[in-house]
């Protein structure tokens, strides 16, 4: 059998993770691997860019899982500061220019399969100024060195005593997790954001507990208003965020609006894309109609199991999953991805905040009716110490009580108790069937109702009393 | 229709949790509600005593769910320090005898439903000296109560500097709980186990990870050893405890080796009990051929959804479901405990101790032929502060790859990750299934493979290697 060549587009979690698993299951003489990455490093963990800001982990070596030697090691040819401009599927090949060189030499790399990994880009909404000096995403590591910098540069020149100022524009996980980066390196931070609560992965009963915590952090929240422009000051920097009626001092701006799949090539290229603009895919992670075009990650939607839609969901641990079936498909393997049941987890300081399945509004939005239950318990036995406070929130379909989505918002030991209803969700259980469910009981982790148990149970009794009148 | 009578025997968990779910649906008009209580205690959480015992957590009041006085306040007519002598199912009545009476009166009451909610007894072996002075069951808050005064009783009288030394026969949960609340009060801790490794509900290779970690705890734990006698001294108190070939000084002792089901009553009634000796129920936690007969708790064998069997498991949780189970019914609604897949967690400082489904011994007894897999990860992202090494130990059945038990080793977030594994159980999942589960993540939740999924895809890799080499 002739040799074969893979490309891979990106060397973060999918692409590398995908040249590894195919690499694991072929040989170089039976498989050449050739990976192109346009910044400056490979393997890393971007959810933990919020952390190595906030001074709480060492960066950025630590937030790399493989560099580009380790990779080289295993044969894979990964060529870094390599950008790839264009696709060309008739001919199976790919145009790539290299960044470092003067004259951006260009040129065009053959390959049987290709694997697109091309991930996401922050969203910068056109308002005056988001380009100036002082404006941060928080994508990619390259992005959180270049915030780390500024702040360092910025803490350096400040008095004794000068208060330091942040603005974070969009309050969805990344904008809390960067409000409380910021707020450890003794900022004062506001949180501007469109959307009337904070965190609007959650329904706004349960992100206002997130904005009433917030509060509690010192975290100053502006809700409902929309960003009208970045002020800049005589030295051009950052200087201020301006609303329609207020302005707000920043000496930093961190945009936290979330990030849409980067699909220009595959655009270009003629390949399907999603509502979002994600890349669509098969369940072996090929992209639809392609027998030997692969994608995975932040750049393609992937398939809700509880709304039956395809959505873009950023999240490294999807992309990892992706990368891995790609791999064993590539190698001659089988794999699926069959799909997500859109668990997330994070947390704001103490705050941990989760969610799983469907929100209210999305649920209506793919025509199901539903009951809701939201009960208050506590993390562990009342009596132990540190028996915080949690709150859970279900959504049972009418008539089948079948689980839709749970959402979480506590302290210690709350947000990844998602899990339980993640893999309720993706079993199909009805809130009835969870209440028998057998989680684990002693004080120091549960009450003798698991919280999870007395949401199921309010649910199911809400189901029952929505039948018993429902026409 | 006639006003119909509840008499429930025990006032813990199940039968004060059936009583109240009666009462829920009945109104005193409807359903009087008698229900006999023997100690002194209502409806509280025997699963806190080591805690207190260890000055953890306040008690007994904080350990108490509802009090005799609130449960008469919602009419139920409970009689405490009463205990049931005899039952005659065919005249459906009970007799009982008041213990505070110096007569000891005994009477005989009617019933038209009937609860059993006997609980367990701690194990006590035929040895010499069990029943001395100084040697303390943990099963009820009237023996943490005892077990207490003995202790505070000892420190008061002991000298500036004197060692205090327990002993602790049995390595199980409550031992390993019993362990951790002597060493919190300065007791030099020596724990005794016949078994080989600490945490007989684990397979040996987990359970030495626990015997290591308490080695680290400083509690001294001789194993594979049998107790042959308690020694007392002059004053008729314990002061040893021996073995074949040494001898264990010890102020005090505490037995740890289990419970077995309270039945004394039911069986002398000729009612059906298995092979633990536990009372046998339908669904509906109606014993076996009874309409109007209940039973819950620690005094039943519950159905093992994984092993096809019923077993004895007392664990306040199951004994709160079987009581919401049952006061349903006798109040005319309709619920079931569909059984358990034998979950369990639990902790020794800082270790925490987890598992659910099947241990190989368990599986190997019932006919299944299994794969397993091992992993050791992290709690959380390994660069996140406070990532400590876990242990994953997944069993799935050949061929099929269905999960048939999962066991955790860890520190803090390593416990309740068994959650995830119960859920699995309970849906029938394979291992295969589960390395696609979509589980919360983010750095300081997960690493981006959940410790859970690792061993999901090893043991789907076994599975798979086997079936290749199978004959």
């Amino acid at each position: 059998m002739a040799k074969r060549r893979l490309v891979v587009i990106g060397g973060d979690a999918t692409g590398m993770s995908a040249a590894s698993q195919a690499r694991r299951l072929k040989d170089p003489d039976e498989l050449e691997i050739i990976a192109f990455e346009r910044g400056h490093f490979t393997s890393y963990s971007a959810c933990g860019i919020p952390y190595w800001v906030g001074g709480t982990v060492d960066g950025p070596d630590a937030l790399i899982a493989r560099t580009p030697q380790e990779h080289r090691k295993r044969s894979i040819d990964l060529r870094m500061r390599t950008e790839v401009t264009e696709l060309d599927l008739d001919r199976q090949q790919v145009r790539t220019r290299d960044l470092e060189s003067p004259s951006a030499t260009e040129r065009w790399t053959g390959f049987d399969d290709l694997v697109i990994a091309t991930g996401a880009r922050p969203l910068r909404p056109p308002l005056p100024g988001i380009d100036a000096p002082g404006v941060h995403g928080v994508q990619s590591l390259d992005d959180g060195q270049a915030l780390l910098d500024a702040l360092s540069a910025a803490e350096s020149s400040a008095q004794e005593g000068d208060a330091r100022r942040a603005v974070v524009i969009g309050a969805g996980s990344v904008g809390v997790e960067m409000a409380e980066a910021l707020v450890r390196r003794g900022y004062q931070v506001t949180v501007v954001d469109q959307a009337e609560q904070p965190m609007t992965t959650l329904d706004p009963d349960m992100g206002r507990l997130v904005y009433e915590a917030m509060c509690g952090l010192g975290i100053h929240t502006v809700r409902g208003v929309a960003v009208t422009e970045i002020r800049t000051g005589s030295d051009g920097r950052v200087c201020a965020v301006a609303t329609e009626d207020a302005e707000y001092p920043a000496d930093i701006v961190v945009l936290g609006l979330g990030v849409r799949p980067e699909t220009t090539l595959a655009q270009q290229a003629g390949l399907p894309l999603g509502a979002s603009g994600g890349l669509l895919t098969d369940l072996s992670m090929r992209v639809r109609g392609q027998q030997h075009i692969w994608a995975g990650g932040d750049c393609v939607e992937v398939l809700d199991l509880v709304s039956g839609r395809t959505r873009h969901i950023a999240l490294g641990t999807h992309a990892n999953k992706h990368g891995q079936v790609i791999g064993s498909g590539v190698g001659g393997g089988y794999a699926t991805f069959p799909g997500v049941v859109g668990t997330a987890v994070s947390k704001v300081c103490d705050l941990e905040i989760a969610r799983t399945g469907v929100l209210e509004e999305q649920a209506r939005e793919v025509g199901y009716q539903f009951v809701t239950a939201t009960i208050e318990s506590t993390s562990r036995a009342g009596y132990y110490p540190g028996a915080y406070p949690m709150w859970v929130k279900m959504i049972a379909e009418r008539r089948t009580g079948r689980l839709l989505g749970v959402q979480i918002v506590g302290r210690e030991g709350a947000g990844k108790r998602v899990d339980i209803a993640a893999v309720a969700l993706t079993a199909g259980m009805t809130v009835e069937q969870m209440t028998a469910l057998d989680l684990g009981y002693s004080p120091p982790f549960s009450p003798v109702w698991d919280p999870v148990l007395v949401a199921a149970r309010k649910a199911a009794a809400e189901v029952s009393r929505d039948a018993a009148g429902q026409r």
